[in-house]
């Protein structure tokens, strides 16, 4: 594998990392992704916030409409790589020839180097997912749980120390999230070191531009973790497991469907996680724990 | 409009509030949605926490396959019903004969009176929204807005006592979040009366299904307030608008096109609402503002 980048927050893409052989050639668009507008607060006093500009990008594979995503456009080429690689559309980056993307008319144009395979029946069926309980996959995405392959526990594991440090970083970024809010972040970690780090409207698309960065420079993810701010449903386990990172880390929750595939697949899951705070919901066969002491109780005391 | 009932929560349907003439017959299915597993936390200590329970349920409309949504399951028929109204397939309750819901088989079938005009035209386009980032809505139901007519601002209006009253109903909530977390809740509001709470694995789900309830009761929404968990995105402002709601408060955020179009219909949207506290994004000219005193400070003293 190639020496990983620096990290990456918001809105840079990674220099210094050689892409694959036969990687697309990408536009770099750009766009702006916040906005500033003035509220009134519960003291009656007007101010002025930041809220995050989405904007929708149609992907079309050569010339045909596939679909139209909701996004903060921070790296629209890389999104686009990666929902087609996320749902089983490609599999490497020299399948894809290039991605133009033109903000002025909200289109990312994908051009393949031989077409797609059966795109019309993958597309026929739509199967609404959790995520906002209204999601899209395409076609049998599930049955391809059963070919994915996950690294041993004995190698692929996390440290509680190591968990800590992710943790303690992404509570260290100046996200969008923390300036303006209602965007979902997602991050990759090797040992604790940040590699990229990401956030969109929606936590598919932070995953998805996660995973496009991965297939352009060819990264793999048997040595890595992810983090997200978002609840670990089934979709996004299979998204991980696409990619074939086994540790997932996230701020939020699980839901049964997402366990129930982290079991099936190995998959070690940790929820409720920021500050010194987490569950491991299943894989604590890849956890060396190491256990806190519980803290000393703390006083509030008002001063008014 | 009839009497409404007494407040709702999670998992009950309200028995005293008639249904309109002609409404649809429903299956009262109903299923599991929460599971006890056993998880490892950050002290080393095993302990037992609950998590939702999401499930596949795929619409049948007249025997033609349309979607596949996931779902906790609480209130299926309404869910679908709800979902019917709001993709713009149907208006009335009446349009529908019967919807017939399956757990064995995971399919809720509707058969409708006369049939659902230009279904084939309209599923074969899909965007895919900002919930999740990939939300699903069909054709263009963004061009629907222009028909939308929220009621006056004189008459539909929020004093600041009312909304604290909401919050304070919502926190008191026995909810599935507040059990098992990764879900999210919608309440339906009147006067700060809370009429309706319902969960789901998503909070597209839990709107629809409130929108099903009031479309199989005939209720208006003219004088009411919808409070939900998720983010302010540009689809749950125009399901509200939709089912005629003027005023919207989230725990959450807004992106920008939720703001944009809230302003463009005159509805007024709260967001960061929990406790005291608010945030008025927009249409200022709905709420009646009581501003609180700034509150003294508090000093934390560890006795550790």
């Amino acid at each position: 594998m190639p020496p990983l980048a620096v990290p990456v927050v918001t809105g840079s893409v990674p220099q210094d990392l050689p892409c694959v052989p036969g990687a697309p050639r990408l536009t770099q668009a750009r766009c702006e992704w916040l906005r500033e507008i003035s509220i009134l607060d519960e003291y009656g006093e007007r101010r002025s916030i930041h809220i995050p500009c989405e904007r929708p990008l149609t992907i079309f594979v050569d010339k045909r409409e596939l679909v139209t995503l909701m996004t903060l456009g921070v790296m629209p080429e890389l999104l686009v790589l990666g929902y087609l690689r996320n749902q089983h559309f490609i599999q490497r980056a020299d399948e894809v020839e290039s991605i133009s993307v033109d903000w002025d008319v909200g289109a990312a144009a994908v051009r393949t180097r031989a077409g797609i395979s059966d795109i019309e029946t993958r597309t026929s069926r739509r199967v609404v997912t959790t995520g906002c309980g209204q999601g899209t996959v395409f076609g049998d995405a599930m049955a391809q749980v059963e070919t994915l392959r996950l690294p041993e526990p004995s190698v692929a594991r996390l440290r509680q120390g190591t968990l800590h440090r992710m943790l303690e970083t992404m509570r260290q970024q100046d996200s969008v999230h923390r300036k303006a809010g209602s965007v979902h972040g997602c991050a990759l970690f090797r040992e604790g070191e940040l590699l990229m780090f990401i956030e969109d409207v929606g936590r598919h698309n932070a995953i998805d531009t996660i995973t496009g960065w991965m297939t352009m420079h060819g990264v793999s993810g048997e040595d890595k973790a992810l983090y997200t701010t978002g609840r670990l449903t089934s979709e996004m386990v299979m998204k991980a497991a696409t990619i074939g990172v086994p540790i997932v880390v996230s701020r939020n929750g699980v839901t049964a469907m997402g366990f129930d595939l982290a079991q099936r697949l190995g998959m070690a899951l940790f929820g409720r996680a920021a500050n010194r705070h987490f569950l491991c919901y299943t894989g604590a066969e890849r956890f060396d724990s190491e256990p806190e002491s519980k803290p000393a109780p703390v006083r509030v005391v008002s001063s008014g």
